[in-house]
């Protein structure tokens, strides 16, 4: 192989960096461990992918029951990070900091107290990880009460991993319907492959550096735009049309706001994709589940989703471009009432899953990441000639 | 290119991940922007290379005095850092943190406070990267006046970058021959083109996040014993042969436990490099002045470096296989009194000037990092099926 073969595809596109048995992501499916994804969207809770994810099978109904109910009994934080949240709200609220960056100081700051935190094995990770995925929400949840200058709102134990997300973050228990959807979002969000950000926590992990360090790494890097900071982008993108065409959804006005932006060469967030370049198959499942909520809403929900649904029409027929999940999970998430910051962080409460078990896979079988650069810097030349 | 072709280098071995006129790694020189390692070692001070490696040209004698002057006067760090600093004393003497783990999080809490935080650009980066690489090194002096149990040393504007690191660390203004090998050894370990952490910091920033994430990323992936924790570890295990066979260098001893090493398969830290093959550039200038202090000091750092040449000697003529800059460091900055655990965060002090060069031209010309994995998991099935 030529250097200059190699470097056709720039950003490493379409070059395999190595192998992987928990999940496939090809242009006609999307597979978490021998699972097609609209299966387990229909018929397996977070939980229970969760499990798959990081265990690397189908849980048996005791295993299932063993590791929810581990999960639930380890959902409180130490007294240092909640302190720390708290002397973080004013930084959230000048926007010096945003939630991802609140969400990857307090996991840092996690791994500092972990007893087990140097330990460096798929067994010691398997442990850290569970914490971890019953942490993260946790953090998210607290967070969002400091933001919204309310009492912290304790986990509930009684309540599924989804539905007590839900509940931490709002104060009030979710409705099934909605705790299902959430939940259905936290699978689809849960694991892809070798992503910017699992790609992140593989090249930290195979230094055999920590998984509390890897995971620190991937939140850094889920949170660009164009990575998991899509959700909030589309969601923003979305709100800034309405504010420039107004509220009535005019299929003119749309038409005329996208036109420009083609014309201005805008990236237009929550479309395209790195792999899929016929759709994500994770957007048209999330999308209706969000839809159907949004019909029963009694606030204009509906009528994001439906400007939503006509720039996804623009996208598609002038474009040929698909949305990814992030666009119809920026709009699910706004029907719900969850704050647009904490988008992203969520997708983090999920993915901490596909991380976990590609650190653990990485540890597993190590091998140091480290690829060489081409050089086009200047010719050799003296310190002391000038 | 067929997916086999490329698998076979595992660990992304030999693959151009990408372009930069940063820095050429090869078996014949290192090259900073055109520039020999040598060279720079010989003639130039940390603020020059830090300069030529961010903004890309030999200082002016006007900009350098400009930089110096700017790095010196950023060197305070916020009293939010300085008190969870205090928060982890703890947790560094119950070992469930060590300086790297604690550096990571002061680092991306630095970035929570970052007015400019949230900025991407390379014009923003540059701003964030001299702040950051003028209060790393307060984070490592007070991290260690912390943990020594004595008063915060301030830093001193009047010292040159290295002479107040030393300074910060152990409260005594450093002997301009201490001073000048701190210097060395960080422009030695200043930049060193697609790294595991300089690797991943690119990878973070080519989502769009901005700099404290991704060198949060970085640090993580450099506390690795794979990569920068190697410092560490090597010292760790001059240590453990001195306490297996007494403090006599015998030659006879020290070759019996080399070979019981290697009878074990154990890998011994310090030695061998990913890229280099015939010896790591910087290694022997490194040796030569840490060897020169400890012909100097009044302790037994002489007998420490001759039980390192004695061990480099062995893994030369039976292995082939040749140290690494780790190696002389660990012996150097034992020479110079430096606790064992700062050795990383002090590589990061100096790497943190490659790493924003980096993501600064990441950020300039950029694309999303994204390759793919190929699957070698189970077949399809379906949830239900049992």
């Amino acid at each position: 192989m030529s250097a200059t073969a190699e470097l056709k595809s720039s950003g490493l596109e379409g070059m395999i960096a190595g192998k992987t048995a928990i999940c496939a992501v090809n242009q006609t499916s999307l597979i978490y461990r021998g699972y097609e994804i609209a299966d387990l969207a229909e018929n397996a809770t977070f939980e229970e992918v969760a499990f798959l994810l990081l265990v690397g099978h189908k849980p048996s109904e005791s295993e299932l029951k063993a590791f929810s109910k581990e999960l639930a009994s380890q959902r409180a934080i130490p007294g240092a990070v909640i302190d720390y949240l708290r002397t973080a709200g004013p930084w959230l609220k000048s926007g010096s900091a945003v939630p991802m960056d609140v969400l990857r100081t307090a996991v840092s700051m996690l791994g500092n107290m972990d007893p087990n935190s140097q330990a460096v094995s798929p067994e010691a990770d398997l442990e850290k990880a569970k914490t971890l995925t019953a942490q993260i929400p946790t953090i998210i949840g607290h967070m969002q009460n400091v933001i919204d200058g309310r009492e912290i709102v304790k986990p509930d134990e009684s309540l599924s991993h989804a539905a007590n997300l839900l509940y931490m973050i709002t104060g009030e228990k979710p409705s099934d319907e909605h705790a299902r959807v959430i939940d259905v979002s936290l699978i689809l969000y849960a694991e892809h492959d070798y992503n910017a950000s699992t790609f992140s926590s593989r090249v930290i992990a195979a230094t055999l550096s920590d998984i509390h360090g890897a995971v620190t790494g991937a939140i850094a890097a889920l949170k660009g735009p164009l990575h998991g900071g899509a959700n909030e982008a589309a969601m923003e993108m979305l709100r800034e049309i309405r504010s420039d065409i107004g509220k009535d959804n005019d299929p003119k006005k749309i038409q005329d706001w996208m036109h420009q932006a083609f014309a201005d060469k805008r990236k237009l967030m929550g479309f395209g994709h790195r792999v899929y370049k016929n759709g994500d198959h994770r957007a048209g499942i999330l999308h209706k589940l969000g839809r159907q909520l949004a019909e029963k809403a009694t606030d204009d929900s509906l009528a994001w989703f439906e400007l939503g649904e006509e720039v996804q029409k623009i996208m598609e027929t002038e474009k040929n471009i698909y949305p990814n999940v992030d666009f119809p999970c920026g709009l699910t998430y706004f029907t719900m009432g969850i704050p647009v910051p904490q988008y992203t962080p969520i997708f983090v409460a999920a993915r901490i899953t596909g991380w976990a078990a590609h650190i653990i896979e990485q540890h597993a079988n190590n091998r140091l990441i480290r690829p060489i650069a081409e050089y086009v810097g200047p010719e050799l030349k003296k310190w002391n000639d000038g």
